[in-house]
């Protein structure tokens, strides 16, 4: 970034251009740099870091103005980072990415379905430093307020402290009040009971995802669902290299009958 | 598992019940035990970990015989699993899940994409084992014969040798003669210069999904990348968990005016 420059802040989301909580983003993040916005149209959450591999993508300029030019697009939360990147920023790349506000917790297993932390590991993956917000809290109309002074505390230590290649910030702010914040693991965990079904027009019986998160180690400090059932913000470092260097190391110290290095 | 009873392998993939991959992988399964195939009912690649949120999802039954019962369902690769455990194995968990095989690579960066490896991330998220292979050879009628001793090999490791929790296995398969085996991590990468455009019909601009993968450590051997370029097959223990414990250790170590723990 030029010294002289505003920061570029490139800003999406998975819940769609039009919702409350993109809008209480791009507030906070004007008072840091340029903002563009390139969102998806309408709802794409659950979508993990999906791509549009066969079909076109469409995007076009909702608005423009001094700071802030918000775009919308009909693809995916990745496909936004991609297509912005292709078309937007060929010149500069953003100097920040920046993913949510969420409706909802991203926090746990929920980061590997989640479209708002696939728009960030996109960004983070092609060296843009990217974080993802959520709040706990799914409602369409949300306070969003009481997330302000965290999310600008994040940002600012962003800025100035640069991550790591390949890692990104998941970032969960609990419903009602915030003790502070902290930064954790993922607590391990999954969903259960995952379907409700009905009986369609046709006779076919249709299912509808649903189901309750099982937290597998409820007890661990250290870990992001424990900050937030204890009241604090949640800050998970989330790496694009999933690969677990532990167990390789682990597989190739032991002999194998089968697996021939 | 009971030991008087054969495994109960579950078999999904993200390019659709029909693809060449996943019958070939049927084959395979079927000389270590029961399979159960429950599969998109058409092509869903580059889906990831994406779950269907907002509309139901219907599977049925195409054929049943001795020991193989296919599905087919309307929904993601990651659906099929949570749906297939819903509905078919309450009372009995499968063994094992095995995703595949995927016509074209699944490695480095591609994993984040793929619904391959969505599909085996799920499995071992929901405490399944689970391994995804992918053939790196991008044509509907690949040449899948040469990849059965290395399949057969990683299923007979996984089945005696139990993966850790929250771990899957991402092999791929290079196109060709092939050397060995090895275990490797994932290559830092992207993909650069990712959209074609053309104007359709209204005048508006579609862009295209394409672009080249870029390997930004191509002398690393201890990668899979490295390792497919190199004639082996690449065998990545995958983790659910994204959280990079380094940097949040690293983090929690060092002072920060911003971040208060």
């Amino acid at each position: 970034m030029n010294e002289r420059e505003r920061p570029l802040i490139l800003i999406t989301n998975d819940d769609g251009v039009f919702a409350k909580g993109i809008n209480t983003l791009v507030e906070i993040a004007l008072s840091f740099g340029d903002v563009v916005v390139f969102a998806p149209d309408a709802v794409r959450s659950g979508m993990s870091n999906a791509i549009t591999a066969h079909s076109p993508v469409v995007y076009s300029k909702l608005s423009s103005e001094e700071g802030l030019t918000v775009y919308s697009c009909t693809g995916t939360p990745t496909d936004c980072v991609k297509l912005s990147c292709h078309a937007l920023f060929k010149n500069r790349k953003p100097d920040l990415l920046l993913s949510g506000i969420n409706h909802g917790s991203n926090a746990s297993i929920n980061v590997i379905y989640s479209g708002t932390m696939g728009a960030a590991l996109e960004g983070c993956a092609n060296q843009i430093p990217s974080i993802g917000f959520s709040l706990c809290d799914h409602s369409w109309d949300a306070d969003f307020s009481i997330s302000k002074p965290y999310i600008e505390s994040v940002i600012g230590w962003v800025l100035e402290n640069p991550l790591p290649e390949g890692i990104c910030l998941n970032v969960n702010i609990p419903k009602g009040e915030v003790k502070g914040m902290r930064v954790c693991r993922q607590a391990l965990g999954h969903w259960d009971e995952e379907f409700e079904s009905r009986q369609d027009k046709n006779g076919s019986t249709a299912y509808w995802l649903t189901g309750k998160f099982v937290n597998r180690e409820p007890d661990a400090e250290d870990t992001d669902d424990w900050a937030l059932s204890n009241g604090y913000v949640s800050i998970v470092p989330t790496s694009v290299d999933l690969s677990d260097k532990e167990y390789v190391n682990m597989i190739k110290d032991r002999e194998s009958k089968l697996i021939v290095f």
